[in-house]
């Protein structure tokens, strides 16, 4: 760590510093500057104490870490992408995957229609919500494991591998059963308990960012994960909280590039939360191809206007088909492709 | 609910819009303004299907929410303010309480000695972490159960109720156990399946608000805690995050009147999270007793420089001591005191 | 505009407000709810009183705007896209053109150097500030004039026209007199004196987008030069200030497609400024074509490392030519083009 | 200034850093840590070129700066208070002043009612914005000369100094005759060219925060003041842009302690901006006082709903009085007292 010492510190005052880094485990490097006095902590600041503390000395301006925090998630310590395996798919390579499917399984024959449809399309992987964290404990929350059935079911007929989200750390191993690939929503990304109960189920997890996670805490977050023993994860970049209100989130694409470099992990988009109306998802999700997604993970439904939960953003079945169209060629633009079953 | 129709829509266009209003269970009453045609939808929103999904049709402008998400924590439904009893005290009422202690239980010794200080200075509540969400899973995180036992040892001996954060549901009944009100922190402040474990308990539950969260999903997260019959519930501000990066969140001391306003329910402070830095803790102090706070929540330790978890965030007793006396003449100003044992 | 009034409202309060509603001009129009009364206010929210004030009142719980504030750029008053002619271009047709060149004009064989590559790159429009807003007034300012001047020089030498900085309402007829394209930069996105005296140059004029500027706002703000006589406007998104530090602002992509539905003025996207990394420029700029973006402003110096503002998210002529050829298979993609000279 | 290389540099990848510092004017130290080799650059970071250019090179990982860049605003150039004289009025003083009066001079009636009441209630100095930065152009933007000439009417009848906000480098000298004060508003808080003019007429500077300005920014906007020959600056605090839009802005009263603590310089308050509520501005006010503000800066209308500018945020002339009589016991408790004329 680096400890950078007000202009005019007394030598006293400085010596205390100095100590408390001894103290604390470290050891001290002075390095004196032109009005500040700079101290560089050397030790590993991953195994021992945190020196953040010492910003509770008057003397202190600054204390700045020199390691990045994440360790199992970082490209450093693998450089080659990892590919997820799920099912047949290995996301990560070339080939781009389309998950698609309704915000909320409603029912055997909206899920259904709609997992057809979206097969026929190209989507290679089936998402649908069994369990809803809704905003409002008024809302309607999923039907539960009677979903996670449909969802089964609807893999057996169209061969589709499923992905849904995990709530409750008490439900890890019901939604596992089912569950090709679990993920976790933005509202519990720092769930840690959530996050291990995942991990150790084995499945694949799915990660999105949250609400107003930086991308040091998503890393960390992931971390988690590997660190509990799955190496199966992929970030998935929703959206995040800012002023702008025209967009239900703003979506930040540049976190294609970002996490690519500093993690050796898949990087999904899912441009129906990140955007929240249906007009704008086509052109974040050509964009998302266009900046090196490794998957898209898209809201699709039969009747949006009558959908129970987000219809807003969810595509009809005719745009999605006309979406997949138009990846196609983008895809081919940055040398990749869109994944078939 | 109100439907905006874009301007020039043709009559064709309209009608759509009011079959589908009436599909969905609302009575249309329409108003014709100078460029834009006005929906009005007429029925109970909270029992009805939402009319966002309107928002996809191309025709429509914009789609507005009439009555407000959240009724049981909602003021109107109880205009006098709610006193939630803990122990003896009765939080709400005009007396304010100090809930002070360490950031985490680091061991007996630590926690004994700062308890007994906090007392003496005129702290009424214990607050401590035995369960600590850590943003890397690498830090720690927490003594757990041995924490909880020490809390709870902390109160026989000082007659202080004891405040402390529950971080998954399988630890609820726990918990629940040990302490006389359960913290729902701020990473979980969505975690729905966590809010609705702690309600079941019974015990009073204190809510933070999330890092990114607006008022109106704070309220709606308490909903989670009322509706599932548990109406001893107090929502602490600890700052959100924004743009601003020399205090490590940014303290929103306007949430106490506006949830004075919105809701019957106590308000607390948390200035240590809210500012991360020991030397602006004191002044959020003084400004959140003169802007109405029930209570408040700090962070204290024997030394700072040495604590395990968020050294520079933590008051020294010294300065706690100092802070006592300083609230007092300010809650007299307006009205109040500062509760005592 | 619509005024929803508190449930439980008296008819007293009620008459109190539609009585307001009639003196402020509008034509009050009562729907009845559940719970709450609506009253529709019918007349030109342009022409008259806002009703916002109502707000004042204790028994309102909210006001709201129906028509939108923007006229002249809207689309709905142009529906077929804007070209705007700078020299032989017309930014806004299929070919994309690539505005290109250094933060900073630092002397003339920085200057020319920069302008013969990215022309001989394929940009298509120079770029250079000769007048720099800088945070601190103890950094370069630009060279003023004498920046101007060279710039001036590198058209005749190139035949590219040019795109600089404005930021003083004096310098408007200096600039105008050596530039193509007059840029008001985001610290003066609300700057109205400025924007005036911008359209009253006739200039061309690019203006970006405020550093946490709503949509609406932004295209009021472009309102302002419109309403002075100048419809030769271009919006540039350059990235949002949000709470992420990891990426210098957060580029806000999907203001493609929104604006693009919004207004019928071309779309620039500065992925330099959006990204503050040279490594992620390249990336931002694949995604702003395949979104659908007119133009693209990128930042090209011929030693990034020792620029004299802004050198890190400069592109070195390298990099600068390989992105060129990376773009055009992408432009191809989405059935455009990459303009030429 | 510090730079962090990447972990695993080669010995000529860290000369090459090595000899770039040197190339810039700078010492390089180095400190060999666990993982990363860290260069502090020893030199003057305000006369020499930045070294953020660095980021360029592959193998570094971040470039810290040590050295605060602003001078003469600083805290550490003038330890004890400035105090700055507005007619007999020394804000900075242990008396609190309050400038009180309409967002918008609409006539002389209005002006002058207003003008009386609040010096009646306590008020010492008068606002009212002649000039009016609108978001549309289309909305009210004040009487300019003629509405100056009101004020200072007002200010002959009153005995009150006068504040009032310069929005054109062009007015400068004009509105210096008529007004005590020039208020810098918040979308020009970051033209630095109108920070300059506003500077060069000798008056007082009262310098808002722009909307999403950091601390350090907003010093550094202030430092364009001073570096230009005027130093009676004040800093005022008056909300920044969040996610949260049940309030207008986020009134980030932290802003007292730290800026009291960075700067020499007074501190006000501006709550009515920071609100936008009436109902909050008053609760706004007294925490402002009790956290150490030097003035409030407060929107007072005889008619707020018929206001012909944020009717909204103003409060009626009962209510100003009502606060004045609630400040003054929360003064006294911090040991400062309300102003008087």
């Amino acid at each position: 760590m680096i400890i950078i010492l007000k202009p005019g510190c007394s030598s006293a005052e400085e010596q205390e510093i100095i100590n408390e880094v001894e103290t604390l485990g470290y050891k001290p490097h002075i390095v004196r500057g032109v009005e500040h006095v700079v101290i560089g902590a050397v030790g590993d600041e991953r195994s021992h104490h945190t020196l953040e503390t010492l910003n509770n000395f008057p003397q202190v301006q600054e204390v700045m870490r020199v390691q990045k925090r994440h360790k199992l998630v970082n490209r450093q310590c693998h450089p080659e992408g990892t590919l997820v395996q799920v099912g047949e798919h290995r996301i990560g390579s070339a080939p781009i995957h389309v998950m698609a499917g309704p915000c909320s399984v409603e029912g055997e024959k909206q899920l259904m229609e709609t997992a057809i449809a979206v097969k026929e399309a190209g989507a290679t992987i089936l998402r649908g919500g069994a369990f809803k964290p809704r905003t409002s404990p008024y809302e309607f929350q999923g039907l539960g494991e009677d979903g996670l059935k449909l969802l089964a079911r609807a893999r057996e007929e169209t061969g589709m591998p499923v992905i849904t989200e995990l709530l409750s750390e008490n439900h890890a191993s019901m939604v596992a059963e089912y569950a090709d690939i679990l993920q976790i929503g933005t509202r519990n990304a720092q769930n840690f308990q959530l996050l291990i109960a995942a991990a150790k189920t084995g499945r694949p997890v799915l990660l999105k960012r949250g609400l107003s996670m930086k991308f040091e805490e998503w890393l960390l977050a992931g971390e988690y994960v590997l660190a509990n023993g799955n190496a199966n994860l992929m970030f998935c970049e929703r959206g995040i909280r800012t002023f702008e209100t025209y967009t239900r989130n703003t979506l930040d694409l540049a976190a294609i590039p970002v996490m690519k470099s500093e993690t050796h992990l898949p990087v999904v988009i899912d441009p129906s939360q990140g955007c929240g109306r249906a007009q704008l998802v086509k052109s974040a999700c050509r964009g998302s191809i266009a900046m090196g997604a490794d998957a898209l993970l898209i809201e699709v439904h039969p009747n949006p206007a009558e959908a129970w939960s987000d219809g807003a953003q969810q595509l009809s079945i005719a745009d999605f088909r006309e979406l997949m169209q138009e990846l196609k060629p983008i895809a081919a633009a940055v040398g990749r492709s869109i994944a078939t079953l």
